[in-house]
């Protein structure tokens, strides 16, 4: 950013309060859960969806770059400023507004934290089923943003699913809704998906209408043991094969174990080629069956151990080492790049094999794990950015990763999004004339190109 | 259409048998389900994604208006060549290209009949839920073209929800693929979701990729009735609350009823206000545990007579009624105009005493009936496209049904689409600012207006 910004006029707009410019404020939005890093010449709060309009009528007009920014826990850089501008931090704008039982859905501003709609929809009996690791923290304007998923996606689908209705602020400042509050709805083109997963590019989202479902009243949980990564393929083949859908079906590799292992000890066991974390849902009847239905398949498939959980503090002492994997992995080296390549459910196998070759070729701590039951696998490459010979291997590593994902049938994303760190390679995936088609609607929605610039597109 | 048509080229393209211009031939492609009629000018069936892209290209340069078209069951109006021009007719792509058990997908051309499908993924033990009232008859392009919802989307979704990947070739003949093979995919925005509901005005679709489920192993069916329509309305509710969810629940009102016992003797309870037509399904004990939970609520709710039938057969039975209520209407009066205003769930007591209140302001036979569960109701006007006066009547209801959706916080469409019957109104629902954001869209994808023009768009 060379130009001037409008500093008094932004200032008028959400309240000098709302504004920041000092270096230290600026550091603090120049990141993401990536390693890259570009500050912003300024960060705005805003209060609501006037003030978002007025911003972006303003940058409009004056052609500043404007990153939308929830909670900036994405794996992509989508939301890091890069190219400087207006970092617009929607974090404030946090109301549930409703939570409506008999039209199952609720309605929130894109700050709310993910967790936070969870409990709160919970309380009524009901169920909002995206559950992306960073619940605790990430808001669902970014959920939306990127379409996040998350393990109950096996089962209940990501958040592209759950959107009914939005409120977007166009870049020119002008505010419409799409979708609504009912389930189908067919008038126009569908915006809401349209917007949904658009990663910030095509318009500021304001508002949030989510569709819920009730609250399954029970869950069983268990973990499986495998000596072998192909018995642990086959499980989860026989699973879903046999109509049963969990709702959740994660993978850790040994790889993942050793590295939970040595950061806490949770007692999985390490001389396993793969553990599989299962959880069967339902009313009780229902979720004791699936799970029981599950067991007798795992140990077809030649489970060396099967854990089920008792009670729900067994349930959480079997996700806890799950849970540890990103935090484990952080210990190792100080750069971790998590990739979410997807590959269709049968090339499970073949995928991980593909992994542990480029691990091997380019001598690189390559951990995997991940959603295998809709094969959203998250190879996470342990590094030292501060190496610059190591991340030329990682560079490599990387682009094998992505080429593999698509012999295999697969996508470069299945739900972290392309941000910048995946759009040098958007055109092998979407070919030509599709990318084409993408760079058409961005140009419609966004003729000036201030809305995100840089991300999903290649340069 | 007032040029001269190529259609030499048309046929070097397609091969001369796959060109029809005689008047009886055109005449065929003329109409859809509505009551409209525009005969095109020559009408073409290729048989490849390659002969499509020429044809388009063509069309393109010479700027022919085409009017893609499955098997035309629409009911909004949707693939009628207003205007002439090509109707390019999709039926001859009519390939099952794969099933595939392990990765729970299939593979098919646009000219798929949606029965054809149900039936080849069902001998595999898989599922395809949508399921439009004319399955029977309808084609999978079309039912992409429309998002094409049925009774089963209750439970299950509607077509969006179900496509993976498409083939799709746009205004100017180029070739592109969106989507793919995985059930997460967030790379690049979400164009599978775009073109499906796009009627036809952003591409014509040549192959289509869904995901498939496991086939549930039983289904339990049952029909209740009600002396009062509220209570009916109560039982909705009361259900939907207690978080079973059926797999279908349909509504007829006592108009419904009446008009299907006097075309044959179904038994029908012609004294009762109301009859919900219930289905629950999953493995043997969840369809019937969940059946017995829906008895129970619907004896609370004050059902005057539930039966549930005991076998296919006896369930065949039930859905004769409900199946029987279009060939019904059509008896009374030669034309038969349905709608599919939907309304939040709750709301739908409110717009069932709203759309009779306007039955009777006008003067016309309005029958009710649709998917209550979603919200998607189906009131079908009978009456004479002969009878300019009726007409009149009949136009400014139809406005006041929509009028009525919308104020209930509702839509014009939940599953028909917009085609030329709504497009009048769409402004009303979708704003100024979201009506120019979906022709910005238009303008990007199909520049010189060839694709579908007249559909969606208010002129």
């Amino acid at each position: 950013m060379s130009k001037t910004l409008p500093l008094k006029e932004l200032a008028k707009i959400v309240g000098p309060d709302r504004v920041f410019t000092a270096l230290e404020e600026r550091l603090c939005y120049a990141y993401d859960a990536t390693f890259m890093e570009y500050k912003p010449d300024v960060v705005i709060k805003p209060a609501n969806t006037e003030q978002v309009a007025r911003v972006l009528e303003l940058a409009y007009r004056e052609g500043i770059p404007v990153h939308p920014r929830g909670a900036a826990t994405g794996l992509s850089g989508g939301s890091v400023p890069q190219g400087g501008g207006i970092a617009l931090v929607l974090t404030a704008m946090n109301s549930i507004y409703e939570v409506n039982r008999q039209d199952m859905l609720a309605v929130v501003g894109p700050g709310v934290i993910t967790a936070d709609l969870h409990r709160a929809v919970e309380a009524e009996g009901l169920f909002y089923p995206p559950d992306p690791g960073s619940s605790e923290f990430c808001t669902m304007g970014g959920n939306v943003a990127e379409s996040a998923g998350g393990p109950r996606g096996l089962k209940y689908g990501v958040t592209r699913d759950y959107v009914l209705g939005l409120e977007v602020v166009l870049a020119d400042g002008r505010v419409m809704r799409c979708g609504g509050r009912t389930v189908k709805n067919v008038t126009g083109y569908d915006l809401c998906r349209l917007f949904t997963g658009s990663e910030g590019t095509l318009g500021v989202i304001t508002e949030i209408t989510v569709r819920l479902l009730a609250l399954p009243k029970a869950v069983k949980t268990m973990l499986a043991s495998f000596n072998n990564l192909e018995q642990s393929a086959e499980a989860i083949s026989a699973i879903m094969a046999a109509g049963v859908v969990p709702r959740t079906l994660e993978i850790m590799d040994d790889l993942a174990i050793a590295v939970v292992e040595k950061y806490g000890s949770f007692g999985l066991p390490l001389e396993a080629a793969a553990v599989l974390l299962i959880e069967t849902d339902g009313d009780e009847e229902q979720a004791a069956r699936e799970a029981a239905v599950v067991r007798s398949l795992l140990e077809e498939a030649g489970a060396s151990e099967i854990k089920i959980a008792a009670d729900a503090d067994e349930a959480d002492n079997l996700w806890r080492a799950r849970r540890a994997v990103s935090a484990a992995i952080a210990r190792i080296k100080p750069t971790k790049i998590s990739e979410d390549a997807t590959v269709p459910r049968s090339k499970i196998p073949a995928m991980i094999r593909r992994l542990r070759q480029i691990g091997r070729k380019y001598n690189l701590d390559l951990v995997i794990f991940g959603h295998a039951g809709d094969g959203n696998l998250h190879p996470n490459i342990v590094c030292d950015r501060r190496d610059p010979e190591e991340m030329a291997r990682v560079e490599k590593a990387i682009g094998e990763i992505f080429t593999a994902a698509l012999e295999l049938g697969g996508t470069l994303s299945g739900e972290h999004g392309i941000g910048l760190l995946k759009a040098p390679y958007l055109a092998s995936e979407l070919g030509e004339v599709g990318l084409a088609a993408i760079v058409d609607i961005k140009k419609a929605l966004d003729p000036k190109n201030i809305l995100n610039p840089g991300k999903i597109f290649p340069s």
